[in-house]
């Protein structure tokens, strides 16, 4: 049997545990040598497809690829790039055919979010359409748990109990400082369409009456007036009040309200930041001190605190993706699958690409509180098991330790081309 | 030998490693129960001392005691709140003596920094000049390293580790992002009048040529054109750029960057935050696409990044605290002397508070790069060790666990007193 070469890229917002994905599809590829050749990474996503930018991940020692299971960011360079409708943009698929032929390339494994697994889905049409043998494999991430079909996407575990963690610490400093000090802390949590890693806040008490005392989701529009009245009791029962709002909340007509500053709020721009719009807020309505924080990739990135259930879930997928392609599958994503809850047991099921691409999954309106400033026990039992355990990476000097990657280039053997 | 209560209360910004030094102060004196009867703490700092609000921590079980070592915030409440001098103020100190008269205090130990050591030293002056035996040991705790006479300040480690660990995760992030989107990230750091926390990024990279490329101090006089033309230039070469910028960042006249916002820069307002001032000037000046993030209390918050030997030093400082007072000093803060830097050996000498109260120890200009943007070897030697060692908090559910005390008030004996 022949052994073809493989194509890996990430793609879309990086996260905490996106290389332990591919370290997952590296390992088990090396694994079956027999059939599966060298494994050549695109640099910056499908665009190192497009300018057959490869780095061939062979020469990488064994060490160096297993270190990529505890090294946040992507390795190989991630993009914000969507390939067009086959239709209309051929060129980009005969050029994309064209690398595969010459670099004997017969799987495509690509590390991503909804958008990306469109192109991961245009890929996998290359053998149908274009009567190329590619075998094209979505790997899920996204930090964002917005992916549909799936359980819970990789990526998202770590971020939330960041988010926790980070509240529950947090919480503690501003209890112990309101009372000649600050009374309202303020917490900005990514999530531009759908509130879930803001809702993750929640995990940081058992229940609502600890902290975190009110979370904005996006799926819930912005109600200024019982917003402001809801915090002034919150520190007149319990002292201080803290809040995390997610960078999508917006006003009932959905605008932003990180993009209202113009007209509304302060009748100045904001550069982004909804925790300072909010924290103007509350200096305005209620003249109360306070703090606020914009973790920003703070969060996505913190390998540090990752969730041991995301690192192995985000492994898993990389390794059964491998396994789907030497099963002969195409256009399929594996996707995580809740067997129980309590305890905590997940498997892989593999779902048709054409089901998750450009879709996302919002938070349900049955987690979210009546009142629509958090989420409910039926919440909390949805996200509780996705920031079970710790992983905590090495530590050298008191850091943390990075892979070390050669990134040896692949020697081109086409002509150039332009994006 | 009759055994005196003692008064134990924490005051000022909070730390991630105060409540080791409660954990050291306790424990030391559960260990001399023959001379010291109960601890007292205050309810938020001198004010409660001042309002007869205290806690016996008595009925606090061994293990609740312990777990304060790895909880952060104050876990008795903190203040600002300082003194007024003995003379203008007599009634205040008059007060504190009725007070600690009433329940037996005579061991006072107060946890804080350089205004929190001024208020400590009036304490200590009611033997001298009201005639009461009081012992009043300061121990040391400040996020921003200022204290003068001390080689470094409990609390500044753990904060230095955090925003050199944020700093390493994000800018794999960035670099990864950086082809197609994210070019300039700027991370925030606290630090009102001193660079020593934002210094700390610096320690992400063994050198200059990592990230972050740029530090901003308020040592360093701000210079936006300058400024401007290195990112460009780091862009340019690296691909992105990363910087951390203090609060404190000032113009030559002293202005803060935070603050100019109303007749510079973008002719607005700005409510805090220099990291969303500088995005705003990248874009106008360069137009590169930016994230920025403000750690705000998630730094000083974050006990699961704690420095091993910060939270050994914090201890430390407590335990001795208690050790001066059954030796009869009066008026001295334990600090800590740098015994050898590789391997980093320290160890601790009793200083006169009056060398201590209201100074700020700034960054030696010797540690400060020679263009501004940063510090140099040096001043990565003196921080370096600082950092070593992880001191993983127990996790339960995937989260820290924190201290429960049951903060019984003692029942009062005096008076209701205005503040």
């Amino acid at each position: 049997m022949t052994a073809y070469n493989a194509f890996y890229a990430q793609s879309g917002g990086v996260s905490a545990v996106i290389n332990a994905s591919a370290c997952g599809v590296i390992e088990t590829c090396r694994r079956h040598d027999d059939r599966i050749g060298r494994v050549y990474a695109g640099r910056n996503g499908i665009i190192g497809a497009l300018t057959e930018d490869l780095i061939d991940t062979t020469p990488e020692s064994d060490e160096a690829i297993a270190a990529l299971r505890h090294t946040p960011g992507g390795a190989f360079g991630s993009c914000r790039y969507k390939l067009k409708d086959i239709e209309s943009h051929r060129r980009q698929y005969e050029r994309l055919i064209e690398v595969f032929k010459a670099h004997d390339i017969r799987y495509f494994f690509y590390n991503g979010g909804g958008d990306s697994a469109d192109t991961c889905l245009k890929v996998s049409q290359l053998a149908e359409h274009m009567n190329y043998p590619i075998q094209a494999i979505h790997v899920a991430k996204t930090v964002d748990n917005d992916l549909p079909v799936t359980d819970n996407s990789p990526g998202f575990g770590s971020v939330a109990k960041y988010i926790a963690t980070s509240v529950r610490e947090t919480a503690l400093d501003v209890a112990s400082m309101c009372s000649t000090s600050t009374k309202v802390f303020i917490l900005e949590a990514m999530g531009r369409h759908a509130g879930w890693i803001a809702a993750a806040g929640a995990l940081a008490s058992e229940d609502n009456d600890g902290p975190p005392h009110i979370i904005l989701l996006p799926e819930v529009p912005f109600d200024r007036k019982r917003l402001m009245a809801r915090i002034d009791e919150t520190v007149k029962r319990c002292g201080y009040c803290v809040i995390v709002v997610s960078e999508g909340t917006r006003y009932e007509d959905g605008t932003f309200l990180s993009d209202a500053g113009n007209t509304d709020a302060f009748g100045h721009r904001q550069l982004g930041g909804v925790a300072p719009t909010l924290a103007g807020m509350v200096k305005q309505d209620l003249g109360l001190k306070y703090h606020w924080a914009v973790a920003d990739y703070l969060q996505r990135a913190a390998r540090h605190i990752a969730s041991r259930v995301d690192v192995e879930q985000a492994y898993a997928v990389g390794q059964r993706a491998v396994e789907c392609a030497l099963e002969g599958q195409n256009a399929v994503m594996p996707a995580i699958r809740r067997d129980s809850e309590s305890p905590y047991r997940w498997s892989l099921f593999d779902a048709p690409l054409s089901e998750i691409a450009n879709q996302e999954k919002f938070m349900p309106r049955e987690f979210i509180r009546e009142d629509g400033f958090g989420i409910n026990e039926l919440g909390r039992r949805y996200l509780r098991p996705l920031i079970q355990g710790e992983d905590f990476p090495p530590f050298e000097n008191g850091l943390p330790k990075m892979a070390q990657l050669a990134l040896r280039p692949v020697e081109r053997r086409l002509p150039e081309f332009e994006l």
